[in-house]
């Protein structure tokens, strides 16, 4: 009977609610379920933001034992609490990030305190009104001469966090010691909490799904060039068919990725600052050269303005009929600039691999797009253009000119792909065969010498045994030499 | 005879160190001596760091007064630690930063707090057991799910200093209750002192020396347009001379100030960011129009990419004998350039000055290159290129185009400036005449109407009175008529 009542006034209150429910203004509805979609996005995108954010979770509770267990709490007391504010602000998304600022704040906190208690010594020699006075002038001197120390780019880079931190702890030490005599206690308790935090963030952020700078960086750089090629391979058909029908408004998305290379310069120096604290991990040694990335990340963005440019071709409408000269001058610029999408492909593959760039592949289509840079020479040379107009012909000879550019920008960064890939000691795929054979296809004429001295290479070799079938002898026998 | 033997003793002592002293490392010297020079210079470069590094001193002693006056540190206690820290982490250089900092943290602590007080209470109604996993598991879901907030671009640009906070506070304070029931006193003075510590930040961010981000994210964007003008006004002369001697090492410098612009955009999206948190100050009101800045910023930065591709052009040797043809394209060419340098600056001081860019002026310069541009076009179009080698034009081709997409860039970076100009009432001095008068020189014939209704025109009236010397009279009299 109770129950009945309950269950008729639940009904109730569900009819009164209902109205109101949907009298909810369908803008707000629409708001959640966007931002629904949103956060699900988010986390699709990337489920490692899914997991750092169980990871804080779970740190902050290793922690927060300090406080559960009764032992734990009568050795630290309230200097427990460092540690807990350690996680929230050490734990960052990357490894690197995360054990650079571990590093800062215990070495800071460790630096910060001992002078802090030196302070506090030579503060107390001079007397119950001299003490806060002194204080206060090492405070200053102190707080002035690290702010300052902080404009240093240098410092801002790498130790911004350390001189943070050492400004917080001598000042806190040094202050709170007028009022409380165990300085020293206080000061080891603070490093060993620091400590625990750090550790707890570090350990945590290694041992479960660790996401490395170090790798994000690498994966970053071989996307970008791999953008910088799609735009390459595509641009060719793209400008032909823009100049020849000025529509063709299919998918071109694969065009403008190339424009967040553009802008790629703050994350590549930020992720190479935290590759720099990680430990070596999976393909990366711990002197793994980050500089070298930086490098050709800045060539990429070279190669990237230049490609701008280019892109500001395909947007404009070109009117003019088409000559037989400028169909001519249009197919070499597409060998151009496709063969060095190709090349800026073949080094991001061999990038992403962390594998030697197979130098004959790439230096194959950086030769042919040379080539085709020489062709574009000799037919501008041959002046069969006085049929054309001139003006019509200003934006061809503007693009073949950028492609120029490009060509040249693709073997810069082709030059120092190798030098990362001879500093890192990338493994080599040189000696398989494979890819050599595709590359030989076209050119069946021409022996390899490269080809004999692999391992691997299949040899069939003509036994002078007649050739009987019936005992299953095989005609021809395969040997695999393994040379 | 104390004395004496003292200075003996010291005389022996220094006479002792002088080897030693001498004996130190050069290399150290001269790397101190480099120290030395690098910290003048910097303070030298921007006085204003200085001055930071002294504000932060102060702010810092200000609130150690909690610790060093008996009844302030009786009412706040071991909690005074908490204004002590915020005074560290919460100064920035700018008093955007400072302001959006401090409020964040304010906000954050006032919100974290009283939720943790609710899970406090909630996690006491589960008895002895139960009152940690409770506290675990909010503080557990409370972590994962706000730093999986933190990931939203909007969150993370604006408010991820408060989600931080919050994420602290909500931690130590739910899980501090534990062992102190005194829970909401921890709260109340926990809020109070970080309070006084954003207070006497802001404040002193504010009355000292202040640095305002709005206003050097203004003068940033007008010194990168200005930048951009002064390449382009000098890209002329310098393209000529390298084509026609292929060498000219002199001072170049200005050509190159272009490159800071390529990767300034992480820099103005920042400085936006803090000068949304200033309140009005000087000629910016509080809801100065910063988004608009990041627009022309985008827009310079289009044009710089352009200029970079121009850039090349200026140190690839040409050997070619310049033709007839050639050298008037090369002489339209650089007046399009100088045309548009000349909008640019026009532009940039008017940003400067913060006032209505004279339309008249720059619109001349733009018409200007304009008309130059459609020069081109009738000299490429009259074919008279057929004396000359095709390859040799093909890089003034290249260069010929690019200017007219920098004619455009500029046109479209002149008009967001008037947009700008008109959403912050920029104050207008069309009506001034000088800088009418130094443009009208070139063109006397042209009377302009503007003139008249002029504030400040000196008009001069021969007056009909007899040219008496001797008295002092002036024969012309020049009255000053205030229209």
């Amino acid at each position: 009977m109770d129950m009945e009542s309950t269950s008729l006034e639940k009904a109730t209150v569900f009819a009164r609610a209902r109205p109101l429910f949907k009298g909810l203004p369908e803008k707000l509805k629409a708001k959640v379920v966007e931002l629904a979609r949103k956060t699900i996005k988010l986390g699709k995108d990337e489920p490692r933001r899914v997991a750092h954010s169980l990871k804080v979770g779970l740190a902050l509770n290793l922690v927060s034992l300090l406080y559960y267990f009764r032992p734990l709490y009568d050795n630290f007391g309230v200097s427990a609490m460092w540690a807990v504010m350690t996680v929230v602000v050490v734990f960052e998304y990357s490894v690197g990030a995360t054990l650079g600022k571990g590093l800062n704040r215990g070495f800071a906190t460790l630096l910060g305190g001992a002078l802090s208690v030196g302070a506090h010594h030579l503060a107390c020699l001079s007397g119950e009104i001299g003490e806060p006075i002194m204080l206060g002038f090492f405070v200053f001197l102190q707080a002035a001469a690290s702010t300052f120390i902080r404009f240093f780019p240098k410092i801002k880079a790498r130790y911004d966090y350390a001189v943070l931190i050492f400004i917080l702890t001598f000042s806190l030490i040094s202050v709170s010691g007028f009022r409380d005599d165990e300085i020293i206690e206080l000061a080891r308790r603070r490093l060993l909490t620091i400590l625990i935090g750090g550790s707890v963030c570090v350990i945590i952020s290694i041992l479960i799904c660790p996401v490395w700078a170090g790798l994000d960086l690498h994966n970053l750089i071989a996307s970008n060039i791999g953008k910088l090629g799609n735009f390459l391979e595509g641009f060719g058909d793209e400008y032909i068919k823009t100049s020849k029908a000025g529509e063709s408004e299919d998918d071109k998305s694969f065009l403008q990725q190339y424009k967040s290379v553009l802008t790629s310069k703050s994350n590549e120096e930020s992720l190479a600052n935290f590759a720099k604290w990680e430990p070596g991990h999976g393909r990366f040694k711990f002197r793994h050269p980050w500089n070298q990335y930086l490098k050709i990340g800045t060539l990429a963005r070279q190669c990237a303005y230049r490609i701008d440019a280019l892109n500001g071709y395909l947007n404009t409408e070109i009117q003019q009929p088409s000559s037989e000269m400028r169909y001519k001058i249009e197919e070499v610029c597409k060998e151009m600039s496709l063969e060095c999408g190709k090349a800026l492909k073949e080094l991001a593959l061999a990038i992403k691999a962390t594998s030697q760039p197979s130098s004959a592949n790439t230096n194959t289509h950086i030769e042919n797009s040379k080539s085709a840079a020489k062709n574009l020479n000799s037919l501008l040379k041959s002046s069969v253009w006085e049929d054309t107009d001139f003006l019509a012909a200003v934006p061809v000879a503007a693009v073949a000119s950028l492609l120029i550019e490009v060509v040249d920008c693709t073997e810069k960064i082709a030059e120092s792909v190798y030098e990362l890939a001879s500093m890192a000691n990338f493994k080599s795929i040189e000696a398989t065969v494979l890819p050599e054979k595709s590359q030989i296809r076209q050119r069946d004429d021409v022996k390899s010498p490269a080809k004999v001295d692999c391992p691997h290479v299949c040899i069939t070799v003509n036994e002078p045994t007649p050739a009987i079938s019936g005992n299953g002898n095989p005609s021809v026998t395969t040997r695999n030499l393994e040379l």
